[in-house]
């Protein structure tokens, strides 16, 4: 699988940490042109190394403004932030108000700090699989950090954060009850919770909601929590709004290898900066957890499976749509289908066995 | 392609109106079990009759009001309804607040309504295919109206309702501003807007903001408004909130061929059924042009483009993954993926190879 000499070149370029090369490089995916895959299997090689982080949550919940300052606090430490925005309605995407924007923009000047939205049209790979594809190459330029932001309501886009390998859900008062969370399936995906706009009426309410609902899914029917916490192992996950706790796994039985992770539920005011450090900890605890306790290898593994599907389903829809002729039986039959005399299932096994012969 | 005996029985009982056959057929779909394309190419020849509506807009905005209201309107006309649900939140799928649910049970024990919500982790076929069969299927049932109900924020879930024939976008002042809407890709659908909750602060400023921004989109560069309608011919599409004004198509010049649709924006407030008269008759109104104008037809070819190529993508992700072995090759390779020897890329390819021979 060698490169032709324009994809070898930006290749160097990336490998050089040029960030014009990263850009083409992801236009390069985001297009499907030529060569992408190939220039992908390339890049992909050295495998995942950085801390990918993903953002939830409903419109309005302030997750921009939380991915502005953790990025910042992360420059503070020196390291390399790479942003990918997929919620149409963020400041990033060019979405909310003026005031926001103005913010995001000043961040964009740090040359520390890339910032990608993509576009909310999906490709044939699907939106799902381009923004995987993008973390992906931020990840191979080598920062230190991915921050993804996708709002939480479709199911492409809660598949895009559960891609990450540590999840924030954030919330604020005004986005709904706990139990609205739980059935837009937030419950399901989050390992920490952001009460964020800490500082509105109903907040500490909603915070200690979502925990009591975090300990009632501690039965035997939960899959994030193994039997011993649900038998009362719960670690001391509980935040208060004045110093929030870092979280502490808890420890299975077995010393050194921490089975279980207790949900922190933190409360920040992100556009003061409040509540920030606590986030990084907990942040930064998730990660030393999810190494120990192999819970990342496990992650990065049903990551691996579902990726090679979608390369699958991708390979599959090129082949036949662009390569076999796809479209041109499509619009040969498309009168057929609209009098009635054929159905799509008809036309869609007749484009088929053109493919499989 | 002769169904086998059971999917008879199961056919012969969908064509006498049982109900019971119906939900069955759904599962059937759902499920994708041996013979639901069978069984979809059976009831699918009779085309399409029903007039469907989808119904979006953020969680909380009041789209379960507006459905179960009109429902019940159009059960007094003597017309059957059947309402699919895909919002997570939406009390007809469990979510929301209890007094909701309660509302929505009532409706449920009326045999004239038919109510299915969906499941939100897709299948082989994807949320939005498995969708947009089961609103065929109460289509060929009989309803004389389909309504879907899905939050409009994720792009499956976009998808889903720009399927309908007739698309509402719902929004209430507390759900964000018409530029977010804009940025969430709600304009772009809406074939009517509906503001509810329109006796709380804000709702006629959001209405009027709305408006401001359809006119603004009356450019050169509209795809939904013809040229004829931004030189200056807007319809009478203002809505008053004492009582709202039906909107009336403008006419492109040829009689009796309206061209160009002004998109109204309505305001209710559905828990008390202030209205609701007015959505009817505005929804009946688009109907009328739609099919005057063409460009329902247009719709439906488009749809069965879209379907086509869905079904195409099923029966391939099935051909590939439970009967030509590409479970197999996946977990035989799993653990080279592991160590960076093999990337997705090319285990897809072999994948591929395997199928295409």
């Amino acid at each position: 699988m060698a490169l032709n000499a324009a994809l070898q070149a930006l290749l160097d370029g990336f490998r050089a940490g040029r960030t014009t090369a990263l850009a083409r490089a992801i236009s390069l995916v985001e297009d499907e042109r030529e060569g992408f895959q190939d220039f992908l299997h390339e890049v992909l090689r050295a495998g995942p190394r950085t801390a990918r982080v993903g953002f939830t949550g409903p419109p309005g919940a302030g997750k921009s403004s939380i991915v502005a300052t953790l990025a910042t606090a992360y420059r503070t430490r020196g390291e390399d932030v790479g942003v990918v925005a997929v919620d149409p309605t963020s400041p990033f995407s060019g979405g909310a108000l003026l005031g926001d924007r103005i913010r995001m923009n000043e961040l964009a000047t740090d040359a520390g700090i890339f910032i990608r939205s993509m576009a909310t049209r999906g490709s044939l790979g699907g939106l799902a699989t381009t923004t995987k594809e993008v973390m992906d190459l931020m990840d191979a330029f080598g920062f230190a950090r991915v921050l993804v932001e996708s709002v939480g309501v479709g199911q492409t886009e809660l598949e895009i954060t559960a891609a990450a390998d540590t999840v924030v859900v954030v919330l604020v008062p005004e986005s709904g009850d706990a139990i609205q969370a739980m059935k837009a399936g937030l419950m399901e995906i989050a390992d920490l919770f952001v009460v964020n706009k800490a500082d509105r009426p109903g907040a500490q309410r909603l915070a200690r909601d979502i925990e009591l609902m975090l300990h009632l899914r501690e039965g035997p029917s939960s899959r994030r929590r193994p039997a011993a916490l649900a038998a009362g192992h719960h670690g001391p996950a509980r935040s208060g709004s004045a110093a929030p706790a870092v979280p502490v796994a808890t420890d299975s039985g077995s010393p050194g290898a921490p089975a279980a992770w207790a949900i922190p539920v933190l409360e920040t005011v992100a556009s003061e900066g409040k509540g920030i450090d606590a986030l990084v900890a907990a942040l930064d605890a998730h990660r030393a957890w999810a190494e120990a306790s192999g819970a990342l290898a496990r992650k990065r593994r049903e990551r691996l499976d579902r990726r090679v599907r979608e390369a699958v389903a991708r390979s599959l829809a090129i082949e036949v749509w662009r390569r076999r002729g796809g479209d041109a039986i499509l619009q040969e039959v498309l009168p057929a289908l609209e009098t009635g005399e054929l159905t799509p299932y008809q036309a869609a096994a007749r484009i088929v066995r053109a493919l499989l012969g």
